[in-house]
């Protein structure tokens, strides 16, 4: 007998079965730790790299690659424009993660995702960051995503698939940063 | 006379102040808009791309490159590994801008930076993403940020120059997501 992989979305279904009922049996599967490190360049130019994590109970020995991402300002916030801005780089996470968890999610449901594209756009205003009035806020005021997805599903169906993306999580709820520093 | 321009850590301080002061005299100047586009490729793999931004009372016409971004999730989760994953990105985000934020408010303040980098981390539990348990949270429950920075300033300094990071405020405090659906 002759069995293909059940794929959705790109997604292997079994193997997403799989796994949830690995992390009901042992739940310490669950446990993630993601690593990154940032080195400066120049001004507002930094480089960061990411490979090792930790999941499944053990240290990643999968990743063969190191991935380097840039990030920049452009000039009229006095950078060279090498790359995209922290806060761009942030859509792009977001945008990112609200699509895959919806394909996942989608997948885990027997939805079909024919296509989909988001559209970000985060508002800010200066006197934040650059320390001129503390009743506005550094960070973005809000963002508002656009979704165009090919899908039978619902909008609430989608909006609710996405809405388990961890990134959408960490963004909409305050995520606590230590800052430590080591001579 | 020959007159240089007034660069510490890589930073026109000229141009800062002179930013500062626009922007005081001229608050819509401090409005900025960025924007971004996720497509989704298949599976968690999806590619962004920044370039338009609004800014300083206008669309922008300075940055010609368009920058592409990749995320995907490592094969434990069932990605093809083809880029860092959205959590990682994030980290990536978080660094960045802690770092430029350090520099560009020691430049303003007449202090030197010689060099930094920055070590993060983020724990998560898939029980939350997974949707097993409604009281663990999808996101990272803590990013813990370690810095080593070389440089005549305290601690205390660089971390109160650190906090002026808009990324670290949209994950520390709430930033408001709103998601809408297109057809």
């Amino acid at each position: 007998m002759i069995t293909t992989a059940n794929i959705k979305n790109g997604v292997n279904v079994d193997q997403l079965v799989e796994t949830i009922e690995h992390v009901q049996e042992q739940p310490e599967l669950a446990k993630f730790e993601f690593r990154t490190k940032t080195n400066w360049i120049t001004g507002g130019h930094c480089v960061s790299s990411a490979k090792s994590f930790y999941g499944v109970c053990q240290e990643d020995t999968t990743r063969k690659e190191t991935f380097t991402m840039e990030a920049d300002h452009p000039n009229v916030l006095l950078g060279e424009d090498k790359a995209a801005t922290p806060a761009e780089i942030v859509l792009h996470a977001l945008g990112s993660c609200l699509t895959g968890a919806m394909v996942y999610h989608a997948a885990a449901n027997g939805i079909e995702i024919e296509g989909a594209e988001a559209s970000l756009k985060g508002g800010a205003d200066l006197h934040g960051f650059l320390g001129l009035d503390p009743e506005v806020r550094k960070g973005f005021d809000g963002i508002t995503v656009k979704f165009k997805v090919r899908s039978d599903a619902s909008e609430e169906q989608l909006r609710s698939l996405a809405q388990f993306s961890p990134v959408f999580d960490m963004l909409s709820n305050p995520t606590p940063v230590k800052i430590e520093f080591e001579k």
